[in-house]
């Protein structure tokens, strides 16, 4: 257990810091065995490489043209100049996917397109619009040019047994397009994870149905399963599980056993708190990781590992809910989809002024929600989106947030700001 | 037709800059009747909402505490101070899930958890740790609240019959949960776009064949559908399609008619380009809307409109066919899956440092592919990926890209660029 790290705002020992809450969680994942499979390519889109690919051929296994004109021998052009130009006798053509017939002897030159092949003894193409024709069979140049100009050479795109996609890739279009290239139709990469997500709490009614008074209608399952399959995981919704503890328990540990990561929601009171650490506590070592963390929203976040399947306890609220899942599920999800946690997650983000003063207590993180709204061209305001974390339509009125850092106490209006979008 | 604008660098006209090329595509497409459907909430993450949806009820329906603690009348907690206490009698408890029995009367509280509903005559909820028991039947306060604190009242959310989600709004995991929350099951939403797309050259084979002599793979096939189903379309493949005029045409044609937007890429020979050009415009009206961008790499793009069907002509070259599918068909697949063009599209970036000179011509937009490698906490290195069009692995390499400006002639060593990260 780690419960070093800061007080809250009421004395009491045990928040963590984000940075460090993070580390520890990561740290505990990085070394679970990762299950892979065999893909076919197309099916492959957006998983994680498990082996490194060599490539098995040159690409392009044979010189290609990358213009429309003329395959020649460089050597010949040497010294063609407007006062001193050069010519060259058409001797034949390259058809378009075809093997080229013939070779280019000295002084003459073939017809060739684009993606065409070039013929031996050529090692160069000049464009149509760098020549002038002087008859059917004989072009003037004015230019010379060198060796390799306007090809593609045997090789250039990617050569034979070198690392065509490292391991722990993770495979985009242009990924797959390569591999295409290369003719490499299965791939194995790692198994997507498998989250289970469950709520809890006795005033939680799914959200199909009319809460009678006193209840409410479950939001957190259908935005964290949404979340979830955004992250690429493979999600089993649960449903609602009674707070009861023999219940919950049973609950939980089906999910424990089925998943890798799973996620409950409950209310946010102490009780509940306590229910949710009992149960992590009691499904198996190593237990509880963090309890709390200096966050704001999201401070009563309990993250918990048993029996290598990763269990957090989520708040109640949606807006700390679905914060907690940017800073501590997603994070957790690649590294459980193959992406080593050496790998620096790229964070792009939208640089906006801030429009009003923010205030912030120092020794927690904030993350506050905020509107954009364009200021001419290149240039954006960020409005705070202000409201209690139970209210789920301040996170629909967000385009994304921001970061108010441990250290500070708030910030200028003014002051320009890096807006992370909400996925 | 359009072909005002710039000259190529051999001085022909019909060069768009693309600005202008957007514009024009954008503005066609902005006409055009999208096709609704109703889906099950679930169904509906990453759709664009058809209709408005207005609140049909309160949320929350009733005042609910936001802590663990006691429900008060807060004018009973007025003055309450270190030297001047105050003292309040617990008559009761509010159960969760439960409507509250009885009503808090003056002088009186009721304990009350997170999540609980507020019982008759209280307005406030004074935290646990800021009370401290006399005992069983008795708290002393020393800190008075205000009415309203720790709790959200009836409506803070969303009221009833005002706007839920607007319009044309693209449904995130927490607009799902926003809806749930309100009991709206089921909403109108934009049918996904249906793309098709077309490989043509005599000298490509299918990914899965080994080439012959003189051809090679396709590439663009995999490439462009994978980006496409990442926008949220809905793909066919039609393989590839001879480039005989008559099979090519009927090839497109079919395509046409069964998509809504259609993308062919080929060779980049002058006679491909001429082919795709006679084929968009036999196809039907208006017909070639823009032959060639000034951008590099794409400057031989073709796009066209026939029926109500865009038609792109994308260059043979991978990486030109890619740029091309970022810079036109992506913002024309957002428009067509019903967000409105004048919906600013927010393209967050990483910041990040230039660690080379590099050219560029003016006149045109140049693309440059750029590795990021950190540097430090929060600081990017922008290494510039060189490498002919054709070379599919020069895009493998590549975290993402940053433009170089029309008036531009070169950006200087350690100049900060926005780097866009490739999907």
């Amino acid at each position: 257990m780690t419960t070093k790290g800061l007080k809250d705002m009421l004395g009491r020992q045990g928040l963590t810091p984000v940075k460090e809450a993070l580390a520890i969680l990561l740290q505990e994942l990085a070394i679970l065995p990762l299950n892979q499979e065999r893909l076919p390519l197309p099916a492959a889109l957006d998983r994680v490489l498990a082996n490194e690919i060599c490539s098995p051929e040159d690409l392009p296994r044979h010189p290609r043209s990358t213009m429309d004109g003329f395959a020649v021998r460089a050597a010949d052009t040497f010294g063609a100049s407007q006062s001193m130009p050069c010519y060259l006798e058409i001797d034949g053509e390259v058809a378009m996917g075809q093997a080229p017939k013939g070779e280019v002897h000295k002084g003459k030159c073939f017809r060739i397109a684009t993606g065409g092949l070039l013929p031996q003894g050529s090692d160069a193409v000049i464009m149509f619009e760098h020549t002038i024709p002087v008859d059917d069979r004989m072009i003037e140049l004015i230019k010379s040019v060198g060796v390799g100009t306007n090809l593609i050479d045997r090789g250039d795109d990617i050569r034979k047994e070198h690392t065509a996609l490292p391991k722990n890739h993770l495979l985009r279009p242009q990924d797959l397009g390569l591999l295409a290239g290369l003719g490499i139709g299965e791939v194995d990469v790692y198994q997507q994870p498998r989250v289970g997500i469950l709520s809890t709490g006795d005033e939680i009614v799914p959200w199909s149905q009319s809460p009678p008074l006193g209840k409410i209608r479950d939001i957190n399952g259908i935005t964290l399963s949404a979340l979830a399959s955004r992250c690429g995981a493979q999600v089993t919704d649960y449903g609602i599980v009674s707070d009861t503890e023999e219940i919950f328990f049973a609950g939980v540990q089906q999910a424990a056993n089925e998943n890798d990561i799973v996620l409950f929601s409950g209310g946010s009171s102490v009780g509940m708190r306590d229910l949710g650490e009992r149960v992590i506590e009691k499904l198996g070592n190593p237990g509880i990781l963090v309890h709390g963390v200096a966050l704001k929203p999201g401070k009563p976040i309990i993250i918990g590992l048993s029996n290598n399947t990763a269990i957090f306890g989520l708040p109640g609220h949606p807006v700390s809910a679905m914060v907690c899942f940017e800073l501590f599920v997603a994070p957790a999800l690649r590294l459980l989809s193959g992406i080593p946690a050496s790998a620096t997650p790229l964070k792009p983000s939208i640089r906006a002024k801030l429009d009003r003063n923010i205030n912030s207590a120092a020794g927690r993180l904030d993350l506050v929600r905020v509107q954009l709204k364009q200021q001419g061209d290149n240039s954006f305001l960020a409005i705070p989106v202000l409201g209690k974390s139970g209210s789920i339509s301040t996170l629909s009125r967000a385009h994304g947030y921001f970061f108010i850092d441990t250290q500070s106490q708030g910030i200028h209006k003014d002051t320009e700001v890096k807006v992370h979008l909400f996925q």
